[in-house]
C-alpha cells in the first residue's frame, strides 16, 4: 500500500509535455495565467530561503525588461541593416559606385565638391549601366539599355525572393500582421515565428523592396520583430514555458517592429494596442513602450545619414493577400515575374512610379518653397515679389505643375490596379506605403485643384473672407498628407494610432486637427462599406479562429441554442469520476477528437464536478501504464480525493485528479449569449461547460461560438446601420 | 384562474424603479449591458416596420456621436471661458485698464503703439492700483501698496471660492480625477456629476487660480468635462437609464477634458484610456478621439490670441486632498485663508513664485536666444561671436543667472511645501502644473549646471567628446522639461499618455526619446516606493471600492478562502424556489442586508437556480400586494414557470420569476482567487456565487474581493518587488 502511495505521489508530479499545446489549437489563456502565478509564488517563496534564490527571483522578476531591451536592440538593429541594403540594390538597378561597389548613388556622391545637389548627383565616381557598359549616358540607346537594365535586374531581385520563400519559409510571405493578430489572440501557428522565418524574411524583404513592387516594408518589419520576440521569449523559462506571457511579448515586439518602420516609438505602442493585440494590460503597455524606444534609439544611432528626417519616409505596409483561386495565383514564381516584369516596364517612364514610393510621398507632402526644384512647384512667380521666402502666395501653375498632374494621374491609376495584384503575391509585402501614396497622390492633385480655384476665383464665396490676392490660402502639400491618412485608414481602420504614427512621420503637430478629421471621417465612411478592416478581412479568408473584439454582438440568443449536443445529437462524452476503466477512457478518446472531457458524479446525477484535457489524460495513461505497477486495462479510474471501495479482487485503481480541472468555467444554459462572447473574448477561454441547476448539460467551445456569431451576422446583415 | 392569468401577465412587466441603482452601491456592468442589448433589438426589430422608425433607429445609433460632439463643443467653450476670465482676474490683483475694466493687461496694451515690449507694457491704459490710488507708480509705499492689495485680492477670491462651494457643492472641491476613476469603475456618487457641480466647479477654479495658489485648473478641468458628460448623456434614454452606457460617455468626456486642459487631443484619449477609464472598448476610443478632436477646436477658436501655442502653456492638474486628520483640516475656510496668505505673502517679492505657475514653465523650458532678456538667460557674450543668431554656443553665465538660481532654489522650496498644503484644501485644486514646475525648476538648475561645467572644464572626459570650446552642448531648457515630464510622471505614474502629453504641449517631436527615457526611469524609482500612483492613493484613503487593474493577485488562495459565510458563521441566506411564503421573505428582507439571494431548489438539495436581487424583490412583493387580489402573509412565491401543486384552501401564491436572475456568475470553490479577482475585473461582477458539483456553497461580492486583496497585501509587501 505504501509503495503504491509514492507512486501515487510521483504522479502527482506534472508530466513531461503536459501544458504545451497542438498546432493550430487555441490556447486557455486563464490557464496560462494561473500557470505562471504558480511559478512566480514559488519563486517569491524560494527567494525567502537564501541571498542566491532572492538574487535570482529579482532576475527573474527583471527577465521581461531584459527580453524588452534584446528585442528593441535586434529589431533596431535589423531595421537599419535592411535600410542600408534596400538603399544600396535599389540604386544597383540604375548603376553602380566605381570607387566601392558596396556605395549607394547617396553614399558614393558624398565626397563630391559640386554645389548643388543637381550636379552633386551626377559625380563621375557614379556611372550609370549605359556609360559603364557603352559609354554613353545620354540618347535613346542608352535609355534603352538602362530601361532593359532596371527590368533585369527587378526581375532578378524578385525571382531570388520569391524561390528563397517558396523553398525555405513558406510562412514568409504577406505581411504577417493578420497572422500575427490570430497568434495574439491566442492560436497557435508553430514556426510562423521561427528563425528561419525570421532570415528569410529578412532577406527577402531587402529583394522585393528592392525590385521596385508596388508593396512596403512595414507590415513585414512588424512580423520580423515579432519573430525577435518569440526568439528571445525562448530563451527565458518564464516566457518560453508560457504560452500567455510569450504573447505579452510578442505584443511589445510589434510595437517594437512598428516603431522602426516609421520611426515611431508612440505610434507604435498605440497600433500594438489599436490593431494587433488581443490581451494588452497595462504592463505590456509600459514594457511595449521601452522596447519600442529602444528599438527607435537603436535604428537611429545606425542610421548612416544622421539625420533622423530621412527614416521618416521610408514607410510601408502589410498585404494580405486576397485571391486564393485565381489560375495564376498556383504558379506563384511565375506570377511574380509577370508582375515584376509589368510594374518595371511600366514603372520607368513615369517620374512619379520610377522613384521609390517613399520618396513620392515625400516630395508630394512637401511644400513648395521658392527654391524647390521639384516639377511639381513649377508655379509662374510674380516678379515683383518682395516677400520673405518662407511666406509665398499662392500663384499661378505653370507647365510643369500641369504636366506633373497627368503624370500624377496616370500614376495613381497605375499604383492602384498593380498594388491590388502585388498583395496576393507570395512574396513579402506591406500595405501602408501603397496605401499612403495612393491617398497623397490623390490629395496632391485636389489639393492643386483648390488652390488654383482659389487664385483665379478668389471672389467666390468660399474663397472670399479669407483667401485675398496674394494671400498663400492654400497648401497642396497638407491636402496630401490628410489624403494620404486618409487612405490608410480607409484601408486598415486606425484611427489614434494612425494620427500619432502620421504626426510621428512629418513632424506637423499643428496638422493634429485635419488629420484627426480625416481619420474620423475616412472611418466612417469605410464603415459604412463594411466593417471589417484589411486584416480581419484577412483573417476572415483564411478562417482563423479570431474572436474580434471590435464586434458587437447583440443577438437574443441563449447558451442553449449554441451548446452541444443539440438536440437529437448523441449525448455528451463525459467521464465519470470514480466508476470508468482505464478501457473505456481509452476507446472514449480513440473514437472522438474533442480537447477534453467533462467530468461528473455519476451518469444518473450528471452533476459536474471537473474537466480533464484530452492531451493530459493521454499522457497520464501512457505514464501510469509505463511506470505504475498494476495498471491494466480494467483498472478503475478515479478522479476523487480517495480511491472508491472496489470489490476485493479488482486490479489496482489508478488517482487522475492531478489532471482534473477543478474549476472549470459554466454558464447556466439561461445565460445570453452575448454575455457568453464577453466571457469568451475578456477571458480568453476555449470552452465553457453549460450546466442547469448544478446538472450538466452542455459545452460551448470557441468554434462553436464563432459558428453562432456568423450565422447570425449573416441573419442580419442589416444590424450593422445601427452598431 | 383567467383574472389571475392576466394579472400575472402584469406582473411580467417590468416594475417602475427597477434597474436603478442606490448611491454609493455599485453597479453590474453585466446587467447594464444585457439591458442595453434588449433597448437595442427592440429598436432594430422595429425599424423594420415603418421609415419612421427606421429613422427613429438611425437617430439612436448616431446619438453616441452627437452626445460627443456636444460635450467637445462645451467643455471647449467652458474652458476657453475660464482661461478668459482667470487672465482678467490674475491681473486684477495688480492693476486694471482705464480704458475698459473687463480687458486683461495684455487685451489692454492691445493697441498700444510703443514698439518694444517692455514699453507696451507700461501702456498708459493700464494702471497698476498705486497708480490709481496714490499716483505713484515706483517707490517703496507704490511697491507696500501693490504688495497689499495683492494679497487682498487673493484672499477675496479663496474666500469666495472656499464659501461657495462649502455652500453650494462640497462636491467641487479637488481635482475630482479619484471620484472619476472611481465612478468609471462601476461606483455611483450621486450628484458628483451634477449641474450644480458643473457651476461652482466652473466659477470656483476661476476664483481659485486667480488667487494665484499653488494648484492648478487641469484635474479640475476633467471633472468640469465629466459633468458636461453626464448633463448631455441626461438627454438621451439611451445613455440616461443606463449606468454603463453612460460611463462610455463619461470616459470620452474625460478625455475631451484633458485635450482642452492641455491643449493636447491625443494626450487626452490615452490619459482616459490610460488612467482613469475602467471599461474602454475600442468604440469608446473612437469616440472619445472625435470627443477630444471637437473640444481641441473649440477651444483653439475661441482662443482670443489666436496663437495655438498660447494655450499650450495653460497647464495644471489634479490633487487630492491627503490629510483628512489635521486640526486646521475642521475649518476649511480659515484653512484656505492662511494658505493663500501665506502663499501670497511669500509669493510676490520672488519673481519665480509671483508670476503664473504656467508662465514660469514656459520661461524654464524656453531656450536662450541672443534676444532674450530674461535673467535666466544673462550670459556673457563673446563680443567676437560672428555665429548667426540661432546657433549659440555655450557660454559662462552672467550675474543674471546666478541670481536667478539662487531665486529659483527659493521658488523650489517654497513651492514643494506649500502644493503639499495647498493639495489638501476644500477648493478646486490640481496637482499637473505644481508638479511639472517643481520638476522644472529643478531640471533646469541641473541644465545651468552641466552647461557651466562643461563650458569651465570642456576638457573632462564626459564632456571632451562631444563639447568643444564654441559649441552649442547643453540645452537647460531640454533638462527643465525632462525634469517636468519625469516629477509629473512618478506623482502619477502616466507613461504613454504623460510623453504624448508632453510633446502635444511643447511641439517637441525629436525630444520624443529623452521623455520616454524620463517617464520610464521616473515610473521604476517610484514604483520601487510603491506602486500606487496618487489617484490610487486617493482612491485608497477615501476607502472606495475600486478594484485597480493594475494590482496583481498573485496569492495562493481559493474562492473557498474568501466566500461567505466562514466556518462558524450562520449559514447564507437563501430563496428557495417553491416553498416560502410572502411572509418569510418579507422578514428575510428586513433582517438582512445583503444586495440579494441566491434562490435554490430547497434546502436539503441546495442546488442553484438563479439569484433575485434585493430591490427588485421588494419592489416586486410591494406591487403585488397593492394590486394583485389574494395576495397575502402567507402566500407562497414561487420562481418556477408553473405554480407549485398546493393544498386546495391555500391562498392564491405569486409568481416571481420575473425578478429571477437565470444566469448568475458562479465559480466552483476550488477557482483560485487569481481568477476570481480576474473575472469581476474584466466583467465588472457585483457578486459570484459559489458552488461545488451543483450545491450553493457561499457568495463572494465585490467587497469581499477587495477586503482580501488588502489582506493579502498586508500579509506580503514583500512580493511588490517581485511583480
Amino acid at each position: 500500500m505504501s509503495v503504491s502511495g509514492n507512486l501515487m505521489d510521483f504522479l502527482d508530479e506534472p508530466f513531461p509535455d503536459v501544458g504545451t499545446y497542438e498546432d493550430f489549437h487555441t490556447i486557455d489563456w486563464l490557464r496560462e495565467k494561473s500557470r505562471d502565478t504558480d511559478r512566480h509564488r514559488k519563486i517569491t517563496s524560494k527567494s525567502k530561503e537564501s541571498v542566491w534564490e532572492f538574487i535570482k527571483g529579482l532576475l527573474d522578476a527583471w527577465s521581461g525588461w531584459v527580453v524588452m531591451l534584446l528585442i528593441g536592440l535586434l529589431a533596431g538593429t535589423l531595421a537599419g541593416v535592411i535600410d542600408l541594403a534596400v538603399d544600396w540594390m535599389t540604386d544597383l538597378k540604375e548603376g553602380i559606385c566605381l570607387s566601392a561597389f558596396w556605395y549607394s548613388h547617396e553614399q558614393c556622391c558624398w565626397t563630391s565638391t559640386e554645389t548643388t545637389f543637381e550636379d552633386r548627383d551626377k559625380c563621375p565616381l557614379w556611372q550609370k549601366w549605359s556609360e559603364l557598359l557603352v559609354n554613353q549616358s545620354e540618347g535613346a540607346s542608352a535609355y534603352i539599355l538602362n530601361y532593359l537594365l532596371y527590368i533585369l535586374w527587378a526581375l532578378l531581385f524578385a525571382f531570388l525572393a520569391v524561390s528563397l520563400v517558396r523553398v525555405f519559409a513558406p510562412y514568409a510571405c504577406g505581411s504577417g500582421i493578420p497572422e500575427i493578430k490570430t497568434i495574439l489572440s491566442g492560436f497557435i501557428i508553430r514556426g510562423y515565428l521561427g528563425k528561419w522565418t525570421l532570415l528569410i524574411k529578412t532577406v527577402t524583404l531587402v529583394l522585393v523592396v528592392s525590385s521596385g513592387l508596388s508593396l512596403g516594408k512595414e507590415g513585414p518589419l512588424v512580423h520580423v520583430a515579432c519573430c525577435c520576440g518569440n526568439f528571445f521569449s525562448s530563451l527565458f523559462s518564464k516566457y518560453s514555458k508560457n504560452e500567455g506571457k510569450r504573447r505579452e511579448v510578442l505584443s511589445a515586439a510589434a510595437a517594437a517592429g512598428v516603431s522602426v518602420a516609421f520611426g515611431a516609438p508612440i505610434g507604435g505602442v498605440l497600433f500594438s494596442l489599436e490593431e494587433v493585440s488581443y490581451y494588452f494590460p497595462l504592463k505590456t503597455l509600459w514594457r511595449s513602450f521601452f522596447a519600442a524606444l529602444v528599438a527607435a534609439f537603436t535604428l537611429r544611432s545606425i542610421n548612416p545619414f544622421g539625420n533622423s528626417r530621412l527614416v521618416l519616409f521610408y514607410v510601408e505596409y502589410h498585404t494580405p493577400w486576397r485571391r486564393k483561386t485565381t489560375k495564376l495565383g498556383k504558379y506563384p514564381v511565375l506570377e511574380v515575374i509577370v508582375v515584376t516584369a509589368i510594374t518595371a516596364i511600366i514603372a520607368y517612364p513615369n517620374p512619379y512610379t520610377r522613384q521609390s514610393t517613399s520618396e513620392l510621398i515625400s516630395e508630394l507632402f512637401n511644400d513648395c518653397g521658392a527654391l524647390e526644384s521639384s516639377q511639381l512647384c513649377d508655379y509662374i512667380n510674380d516678379p515683383n515679389m518682395t516677400r520673405p521666402v518662407d511666406d509665398i502666395p499662392d500663384r499661378p501653375a505653370g507647365r510643369g505643375v500641369y504636366t506633373a498632374m497627368w503624370q500624377l494621374a496616370l500614376a495613381l491609376i497605375f499604383k492602384i490596379v498593380i498594388t491590388i495584384f502585388t498583395f496576393g503575391m507570395k512574396i513579402p509585402s506591406g500595405l501602408f506605403i501603397p496605401s499612403m501614396a495612393v491617398g497623397a497622390m490623390a490629395g496632391r492633385m485636389v489639393g492643386i485643384g483648390v488652390e488654383q480655384l482659389a487664385y483665379h476665383h478668389h471672389d467666390w464665396i468660399i474663397f472670399r473672407n479669407w483667401c485675398r490676392p496674394g494671400a498663400d490660402c492654400v497648401t497642396p502639400g497638407l491636402y496630401a498628407m490628410v489624403g494620404a491618412a486618409a487612405c490608410l485608414g480607409g484601408v486598415t481602420r486606425m484611427t489614434v494610432s494612425l494620427v500619432v504614427i502620421m504626426f510621428e512621420l512629418t513632424g506637423g503637430l499643428e496638422y493634429i486637427v485635419p488629420l484627426m478629421a480625416a481619420a474620423v471621417t475616412s472611418k466612417w465612411v469605410a464603415d459604412a462599406f463594411g466593417k471589417e478592416g484589411i486584416y480581419e478581412a484577412h483573417i476572415h479568408l483564411n478562417g482563423y479562429p479570431f474572436l474580434d473584439v471590435k464586434d458587437e454582438f447583440t443577438h437574443r440568443t441563449l447558451a442553449t441554442d449554441v451548446m452541444r449536443p443539440r438536440r437529437g445529437e448523441p449525448p455528451l462524452s463525459v467521464l465519470t469520476q470514480d466508476s470508468m476503466t482505464v478501457e473505456d477512457v481509452e476507446t472514449l478518446i480513440k473514437e472522438t477528437d474533442y480537447n477534453g472531457f467533462p467530468v461528473v458524479v455519476s451518469r444518473d446525477s450528471e452533476r459536474l464536478i471537473g474537466f480533464a484535457q484530452r492531451r493530459e489524460l493521454i499522457l497520464a495513461i501512457k505514464n501510469a501504464r509505463q511506470r505504475q505497477e498494476g495498471i491494466v486495462s480494467n483498472s478503475i479510474m478515479y478522479f476523487t480525493e480517495e480511491p472508491p471501495e472496489l470489490p476485493a479482487n479488482s486490479p489496482q485503481p489508478l488517482k487522475l485528479r492531478r489532471v482534473l480541472n477543478l474549476s472549470p468555467f459554466t454558464v447556466t444554459d439561461h445565460t445570453p449569449m452575448e454575455t457568453v462572447v464577453d466571457i469568451f473574448r475578456k477571458l480568453g477561454l476555449r470552452q465553457c461547460l453549460v450546466t442547469r441547476s448544478g446538472r450538466l448539460l452542455g459545452i460551448i467551445t470557441k468554434k462553436d461560438v464563432l459558428r453562432h456569431m456568423a450565422q447570425m451576422a449573416n441573419q442580419d446583415p442589416e444590424s450593422i446601420m445601427f452598431n
